[in-house]
Formats: C-alpha cells, sequence, structure tokens
C-alpha cells in the first residue's frame, strides 16, 4: 500500500480481515444453521459490519480525512456485531475479529 | 424495493444517483480536464462522495437502524464537496445532486 | 452522469434498480420469511445478482471497456436469479427486475 | 474466513491486497505525479482493477460458483494493469502484485 502509516496500515488489514470474516461467516455459517442465526437483526448487523469495514478500508485507502468518522462509526458496529455474535454462540473466530477491529478503528479515529 | 417508507426510497434514489454523477464526473470530466479537477484533495473528495453514497444507499436498503450515522456522514460530505466543485466551476451537475443529497440525507439522519 | 450514451445511462439504471430490488428483498422479505427463501443457493444468487449489478453499473460509470465483460456476467446471473425468484414463488418485483436488467447488460455485452 | 478452501483463501487475500495496492498508489502516488500517471486509459485501468479484485473477493467470500467468472476477468484485468503499470515506470509494487492476483484468479477460474 503506497506511502501509509504503518498504523493505518494496521487498521485497514483489520477492517478487511473484520469484512471477510463477517461476511463469509454470516453467508456460510449463519445461512446453514439457521434458527437465531439467520434471526433479521442479528443477520442484518453481521452485513452492516461487513459493510462498514469495507467502507473504512477504502476511506483510509484513498486518503481522505473522513476517514475519521468511518471509523468511528466501524468501531461502534463492529463492538456491537461482536456483543451479539457472543449471545448467539459459536461464533468466536467473529467475536475475536469484530474486537481487535473495534480496537484498531477507535484508535484510528481519535 | 422492499417495505421501505417513502422518504427512505427518496433518500436511497438521492444516494444512487449522487454516487453515479460524482464517480462518472470524477472519471469522465475531471481525469480529462487536468489541472485543478485532478488535485488530490478536490479528486479525493469526489470519490470520497461517491462511495459514502453508495454505502448510506446500501444501510437503507439492507434495513440496519445504522444508516442514520452513514447519513448523517454522507450529509457532511456532500455539503462539502458541493461547496468544492462550486470553487472549481463548470461542475453544475455535481453541485446540485450533491447539495439535494446532503438535504435527503440530513432528514434521514434526524 | 458524465458523458455517457443514452443506452449506457439506461443499463446503468437497470442495474442499480436490480441492485437495490435484489438487495432489500434479501434482507426484508427472504429473512423475513425463511424456509426456501433463506435456503443458502437462494440467498447466495440473489446477493451475488445484487453484487454483479453493483459492479457492472460502477464498471459503466468509470468508462472502462471490460464493462462489456461484467455486463455479460451480470445478464448471466440476473436470468438465473429471474428463474430461481419465480421457482419460490412470491417475488415478482424480482422476477421483473432481474430479467429487465439481464436484457439490457446484453445489449451493452454485444 | 469460515470453511473457505486454502486456495481460495489465498486468492481472496491476493485480491483484497491487489485492491488495496491498486487503490491506494492510484489515489497516493499517481494523483501526485499527474502526467502519465493521470492519463485517463491508465487512471481508469487502475480503478477498474482494485473493483473487480474488490468484487472477487466478495463473490468467493459469499460463496457463489459465480466466482470462477469474475475470477476469470479478474485475472484479465491485473494482468493488462500490470503491463500498463510497467509501461508507465516506478509502479513495481503493482506489477507485482497485480502479477501474483492474475495468477492466483487464473487458478480459481479453472
Amino acid at each position: 500500500m503506497h506511502h501509509i502509516a504503518p498504523e493505518m496500515k494496521a487498521c485497514i488489514d483489520q477492517c478487511l480481515d473484520c469484512y471477510s470474516t463477517c461476511l463469509s461467516t454470516a453467508m456460510g455459517h449463519c445461512l446453514e444453521m439457521g434458527g437465531p442465526h439467520t434471526e433479521k437483526a442479528h443477520f442484518t448487523l453481521m452485513m452492516a459490519c461487513a459493510e462498514i469495514c469495507r467502507t473504512s478500508a477504502h476511506f483510509m485507502l484513498i486518503g481522505t480525512p473522513h476517514h475519521k468518522h468511518t471509523c468511528a462509526e466501524c468501531a461502534e458496529i463492529c463492538a456491537e456485531c461482536a456483543s451479539d455474535c457472543e449471545r448467539i454462540g459459536d461464533m468466536d473466530a467473529c467475536v475475536d475479529i469484530c474486537r481487535r477491529c473495534a480496537d484498531s478503528c477507535r484508535k484510528m479515529a481519535a
């Protein structure tokens, strides 16, 4: 990645990792399990999490100062997604990456 | 669009219209004109505007309550993009749709 | 939209309309109905349809000649999505817009 | 990433890496350098490359069999982008990742 500070590079990586994990888990694991995994609020939260992670990475990659605001929103959605995945259970990979991404985005938003 | 209130439908349309106009103007008009049109701050703002419009539309379409936050950010970036396009000049279509999209997003964010 | 031929403008509109309808129907209607609506193959096809429509519109908006290939793929996925929505039933809006988008993309791919 | 075969995981990583490098280089390096770096054909190719990489990763992550077609298109655009970056010069990171991503996508498309 061109001319991007190490801390921002790390946040881009966390965002793309969280995007990948939430999207593949929702479309792989959750659709197969059904029940609470496909209840509207939970599934929508996972898709919102994937999308805001994708967008925050994009904002950092294009170099707009508005990444601070998308990163703040990303931190909030990731934290909410982590809690909801913990509540549903059997989604440890999602819980983990959402927490790490939220931490990383919180720093970039400051 | 499934089960979406008329005011939100209107906002989705404005967002997709603003995304289309900003992206096609940046990649068509701005790249051809060069000079102030491809100065980093202006061009990046146009691409950020296109991307946040795309994301806000997506958030409304998937039905997440977090659309309020992306719409608030979208209103802010669109307003900034309208001003900057006005400063550069010869970008009336962008100025127009950015202002209308900002108004529409401001209502959805409230 | 800047300097885009009328037939291509029409195709961009169809793609964004099909993206909006498929995404909001999957996340609104299908998640609420469950059963065959959330079976993996069907739901994944709807999300693939939404995504390729979004990408084909993007390719036309940035003005890359590669839009011919994404439009060809878009036509194929939309046609498949129309058939699958017809099989499931109660998804007339999706069937309709998928067919119209497939027709429009087929012309742009030629 | 949930239940994804190692070779596909590797391809997703290459796609997201190529997306990140092409986008940040276009918006960072190319906009700053100007001249041949912002000539319409070259800049558009870099943005098309970033977008098809993003889409191919998305298709593999949602688990649609249509990833074969987006990966085939991705391989083609990446190869073209690598050649064009080599022609312009001073874009070794882009050339490298575009070649690696093209190889990886070619395997997934087979």
